[in-house]
């Protein structure tokens, strides 16, 4: 592949939870380009937690990028820079259901939007999940419901749950262990 | 849910590809809070191309946001906001792989980041494909190369693939025809 070079990253605008930069880019045939770079400060951990009936617990919020209420996989941005992912995945879980996971496994590392945004979101899968507490944020208002996999498969598969990190976290719990749950039912 | 608001939407940046705003919001509780709204213009499309030897072409292209090369389907921004999604899929395989599909239909609708950004993908799967022409952007540098299904997936379950359209579309296809192609092998 020809070479391409960033020659200049300027700050643009410092949001809430987002940084906004241009980079000045050198191309391979000499001319340069300004190209929108997006900056997530922390990072965020995503979960899909599945109850021992095998039912899947979502969480139902606002999105004002939308303007809408979205279905999603639980989910928050981390503490600090150096928070293991796992750990923001587990108290995420908690703050948002008041379900804490007896068992927790990587499924998937994110980039969601890799032509202008650095944000990652590492997708756990949480199982022998425990009764807890919920203790949402302050700017969190969140409902919480159960839906059965094959639920959220067709919820996916007709455009009704679109959001990134919850489609590609259900269709890799899917993925990985469909055939697995397709024997027990 | 309780409501929460939106009380004012400020212009902060005008960038290249994208908007960004920030958001007043009216909380339940009374009081207000600044949140961050990212504008991608013009929406995108993307394309799961299987070959009829059921191998996928993927792109490998320099992402300034990551700093790094990705490995990712064939993408990209429709050219106008009222651009039919599918159209901009056909025009882009061919742009960014040489390939025209002879057929193709609908996988999913994504939204990339809900969180503060409006950004959509709609993923689309193109088969029966006829070599064209490459035709790249003048800012694209692309290389196109074909894998076999599972190096998809035991690259998305290794973190080796992360972008998230990326990692929807091919868990995407394999979720709704993996149970055929594996009769096939």
């Amino acid at each position: 592949m020809e070479q391409i070079k960033r020659i200049q990253r300027t700050l643009k605008y410092k949001g809430a939870i987002v940084d906004v930069y241009s980079d000045t880019m050198q191309l391979p045939d000499g001319t340069t380009a300004e190209w929108d770079f997006v900056a997530h400060r922390k990072g965020a951990a995503a979960v899909v937690p599945v109850t021992s009936e095998g039912e899947i617990l979502m969480v139902h919020q606002y999105r004002n990028a939308l303007d809408r209420e979205t279905i999603e996989i639980p989910a928050g941005a981390r503490d600090s820079l150096t928070e293991d992912t796992k750990v923001c995945a587990l108290r995420e879980l908690e703050e948002e259901t008041g379900y804490r996971a007896g068992k927790i496994e990587k499924l998937l590392s994110l980039k969601t939007t890799v032509a202008f945004c650095n944000e990652f979101i590492d997708v756990y899968l949480a199982t022998e999940l425990i009764p807890g507490k919920q203790n949402l944020d302050p700017e969190e208002f969140i409902d919480v419901h159960t839906y059965k996999l094959q639920e959220l498969l067709d919820m996916i598969y007709a455009g009704t749950i679109q959001d990134s990190k919850t489609v590609a976290g259900v269709l890799a719990y899917y993925g990985k262990y469909g055939n697995r749950i397709e024997e027990k039912e």
